[in-house]
């Protein structure tokens, strides 16, 4: 576990969320925010698919990558934001469910960059299922002095 | 450049295409289609943001996978399906723009495996900018002989 | 934790390794072997550095390559190879210390695509240090009936 | 093209590359140092073999990580340093050949991170043919104002 820089992490992680304009058009919403580690749920809606009905790749890397940032960002000082430097991630399996549910994970926290992990998992009738797992390198930036 | 192992292969791309309903909720349309290079444009529309209102990266994935993915598509006989195995996104510049290109091509066509490389342009005022590189797996299912 | 197909599985993990030339040049060796999870471990030794004398990145990714590698091949029937379609890896710490540690696991494996993570750990006077991690698809290549 | 922001950057790069003791070990030497682009090329030798007796997918990574590398540090000024944060490497053909050429390419240049992309070519007889495509994340460090 790591320790919040800033006591008012999930507060200004929950802020910069509600911007995210996405989020909304895919019904997705902040589930949970611990220090470096942060849970987005989405259920399965129309209008979000690939060919064979199953949601888009993009979309399954949208919300585990906004998982990602979030938990990178849990971690920094008041007044950072956090970019994508760049993400990979493999899918396992079709992203049939009810539910979809990413976990992003921060596996090195750093000053200008943080590596985060996260999966996300389809959850149908109660039961979980990896659909896809993502390896991310983030840029934290820091304000600069005025 | 590449021979299509099938010449119905711009009908059968632009098929599976249209059954990507993300595509349409994201208003992406698919601009072109040669064997191993495929093009989808997508204008800027409100609701695709991230919290400082650009683009978001899952959106910007979206359409460079799915340009990749008919890539490989292009080059496969008749009756195949592609499926993203993996991919690596690089995000170069904020995703602003009036318009959005994604240009996915054939780096190594296979029988199983195919590699493509894609790239996200933005349009603004008639000039472009790189803002996204794409390196994708994808595996090409042919269809068990019945 | 997985269940073999083949009770052979680490004599042919063995008996492959043994055939990696590139693991006797940089001095590293199989330390363990157990279905669906390999650990490989090399001690520092001159000539494998980058320009400050930490460890070539080349080489750190060589052993926790060969680690995924044959994590994938513990769990394949008998008479299958595995070859690497591609890796990703983040490089946390500078890789210095007395003893570099890959472990490579199962994340899901496949008939045709077994998907992978490793991690790399140096060690120093009995500390241990994450220094890089990797997203892997390795394909299983079955012999052809004859 | 890019242009250099330090006239020497040729000898920087060399002299870096002469402190790499991994490339000597493998044969490895530093062809070609142009703005944002550099080639390395290794003929094949014994001990560098996975096992079937193609060159080790590390050894493959090691030419063009460091071809990458010092592609983005021809691109720096005076003083810097560049650290390798992250790579993806896919594989497309068996590291068979007599010379293997690496050759790494500024994608886009910058203050902190440098993308680059890289290609290992396998020369045989003569031939040449595409065995691995990089691309990668660098960090260029900026020493401090004392």
């Amino acid at each position: 576990m790591f320790s919040p820089k800033d006591s008012e992490f999930e507060s200004r992680v929950r802020e910069s969320f509600s911007r995210q304009t996405i989020m909304q058009t895919i019904g997705a919403r902040l589930a949970s925010v611990s220090p470096g580690e942060v849970e987005i749920r989405m259920p399965v809606r129309p209008g979000l698919s690939q060919q064979n009905g199953y949601v888009h790749a993009g979309i399954i890397t949208a919300i585990v990558d906004s998982a990602c940032g979030y938990a990178a960002l849990s971690l920094t000082p008041a007044g950072c934001e956090v970019l994508t430097v760049e993400y990979k991630v493999n899918f396992l399996a079709p992203a049939a469910g009810n539910m979809f549910v990413a976990r992003g994970k921060v596996a090195k926290p750093g000053r200008t960059i943080t590596v985060c992990s996260g999966d996300v998992l389809a959850e149908t009738d109660g039961r979980e299922r990896l659909v896809a797992t993502m390896l991310t390198t983030m840029m934290v930036i820091t304000p600069e002095p005025s």
